[in-house]
């Protein structure tokens, strides 16, 4: 098999560009009454008009049947095997908020969530509350103390914050304490090995005096525990421009997705509030990177919240703005999503996910429109997302020939 | 995953016969005039009556994305792992010119090319000299002399030589010295592990000896230096008649192409001219083996040229022999390439190839045309080369049933 060995002694840097547009959670199922897709709903002449010149197929992001996370469908997406490069939540959103990490740091993802008198979570994510609200309450918790670890609580946004543990032979190797369903009681954290003991107590302490703190505060917030969970070390991970010899960039708005951006090495660039703004800023930079990253977020949120003509809508949205992309003509364009998130289902699903890419070079299959039952006669057929790079370096002319 | 190991236990001899002729670099791009593959554009009635009767599909050579050599190509073809074998340029050369080689030689592909006054390549075949030339040269250069090692220079043809450097404990880990590119000067030969440094003292004072002997003796040649790359050893591979059960024999022309049979284990008939010479041939020598590798190369070569009219004529050059191999109504016929070579692109290319298999046992589809964009539509779908082998089995009914 080819690995990033393999890739790295072939790739070589090139002025040739690369254009990646991951519209998240594109892929979908057809809606009972009209027996169509959101895509195959939709109206999207340029989209279509990409799918004329392109070689289309379906990826399956991690492996048939199996629902992707954010983070796993994202790192394949970008060449890096998902099962190998297991990457914990903790670390995606402290890069997302631009923490300063070390090496040894333990990061967690952690939610303000309301609890009742009993202590049986009612609210995961606690009214969602304000950001400012979570600002304030992050200063309270950095007011917990256990002596030996320095203990750096940040907000991210509404009830969502990143928990860092920074001390000598700290280990992320340590269950959640958040049981990610509401009627249950907050789980004690246990370590995973008995080098992670001492871990746990330190874990475990930091949600006692948490709770203790927001509870003494005697405030009014529906706030008045936390949930902890995915423990995680900064990952041993090759970054593009290592494998690749790419000068890559990403141009995202939600803080996960600059989190992943970060951790494969791209620079992560101004984005704007709005796929237009992305596409500007695109413009803006062309000449400084030769790939470029660019995530659209509402396909995926409309369809997780099962509102299917809201998606048929954001997937209109890309499709307008697509022209601002397209007079740049880049060298090879790829246009798929990370994963599905069929409105029908309201969540992630394992469905392989419509895919485009147009280049010079690219042998154009029949297909005419950017869609489920389309693409699938498309000249690619149906492949493993983690192939997607490959063949976005070998038309982009980027990659040398292997052996003689 | 199925591996040698199993293979080697399913497979059994019987009568039935495997014809798999590779037509080389026979994958193309569409042409922008007419928006047709040099497959697409050649009147092929012969190979169009094979995919009518076969089974279809576009293999991967090596991996999507990955534009493979001659070498990994082809032993992908034969069913070995290529990223596993990785053969040295060296041992194919010495082995496509019957040198009968020991386990221990370390054997290197040499070009003569032209330096100029500072020693800076300015061509690295030296005009192609003739096959006469180099012959001499070669016999100079054997004149070399190095205590403990004994030297072997032969030639191959034009500007190509193969060197055997032959003693007690040679290493073949070693740098190359041509540095694939005119305005260079040659390289230093360095040792790759502490161990091979020895052997990089040995290689240097041979290119050093060569250089001194091309100059001294005022040839008017245009061959004034020696370029080497690829230093190996034979390797470990099992041949195929122990992984298959197989008899096998090559019909083909060029000396790489031979040595490629050999290394696998085939034996090496007499081929001829041409591709009708080779059928003529196959027809002599049908009785006494069971698989028959024939190689036709004129449409890689005019795939390199970038001349797309002559590599649709190279098509159909195989196409008008084609009925002397129909005649024998091998069990298994394969048809396909060991890659593509779109002659818009004048090189070797990762796109997939068009593949057919004929059998009593197929399992035909709907294709009725060997063509790029009809192959897709193909029963096989698209599919890794190294699974051709044991399709090609399982259809001569040489495989047994895995498991209980």
């Amino acid at each position: 098999m080819i690995e990033f060995e393999h890739i790295r002694k072939l790739s070589h840097p090139s002025p040739s560009k690369i254009v990646f547009l991951v519209i998240d959670g594109v892929g979908g199922l057809p809606r009972p009454q009209t027996g169509k897709t959101e895509l195959e709903s939709a109206r999207k002449p340029n989209l279509d008009k990409v799918a004329q010149e392109s070689i289309c197929g379906l990826i399956d992001p991690v492996s048939p049947g199996i629902t992707p996370g954010s983070t796993p469908a994202h790192l394949a997406l970008f060449g890096y095997d998902p099962v190998k490069y297991n990457i914990g939540r903790g670390i995606t959103e402290a890069l997302g908020i631009d923490l300063a990490l070390k090496k040894s740091d333990v990061a967690a993802r952690g939610n303000f969530c309301t609890v009742d008198d009993q202590g049986i979570i009612v609210d995961r994510r606690a009214g969602r509350i304000s950001t400012e609200e979570n600002t304030k309450l992050c200063q309270l918790l950095n007011e917990t103390s256990i002596p030996g670890t320095e203990i750096i609580v940040s907000p991210v946004k509404e009830h969502r914050f990143v928990l860092i543990l920074r001390g000598d032979e700290l280990s992320p190797q340590l269950t959640d304490s958040d049981p990610q369903q509401t009627g249950l009681a907050p789980k004690k954290i246990e370590a995973l090995s008995t080098k992670a003991e001492k871990m746990a107590e330190i874990a475990n302490k930091f949600v006692h005096q948490a709770e203790r703190l927001l509870r003494s505060t005697h405030n009014v917030s529906p706030a008045n525990m936390v949930l902890l969970r995915g423990f995680s070390q900064y990952p041993d991970i090759l970054s593009m421009s290592e494998v690749y010899k790419l000068k890559p960039a990403a141009i995202v708005i939600y803080p996960m997705y600059r989190g992943l951006a970060k951790l494969v090495g791209m620079e992560v660039l101004h984005s704007g509030n709005n796929i237009t703004d992305q596409l500007e800023n695109l413009r803006r930079n062309y000449e400084n990177f030769d790939f470029f990253f660019i995530h659209f977020k509402a396909t995926d949120s409309r369809g997780e919240d099962g509102n299917f003509e809201a998606k048929v809508q954001a997937i209109e949205e890309v499709d307008a703005a697509l022209p601002l992309l397209l007079k740049l003509e880049p060298d090879v364009l790829i246009i798929t999503g990370d994963h599905s998130t069929p409105a029908t289902l309201a969540m992630h699903s394992w469905h392989p996910v419509p895919f485009m890419l147009r280049s010079k070079w690219c042998r154009p299959d029949r297909v005419t429109e950017f869609s489920e039952q389309a693409c699938l006669a498309g000249g690619l057929g149906r492949f493993p997302a983690i192939e997607i790079m490959p063949l976005a370096m070998a038309n982009a002319l980027k990659l040398d020939k292997f052996g003689a």
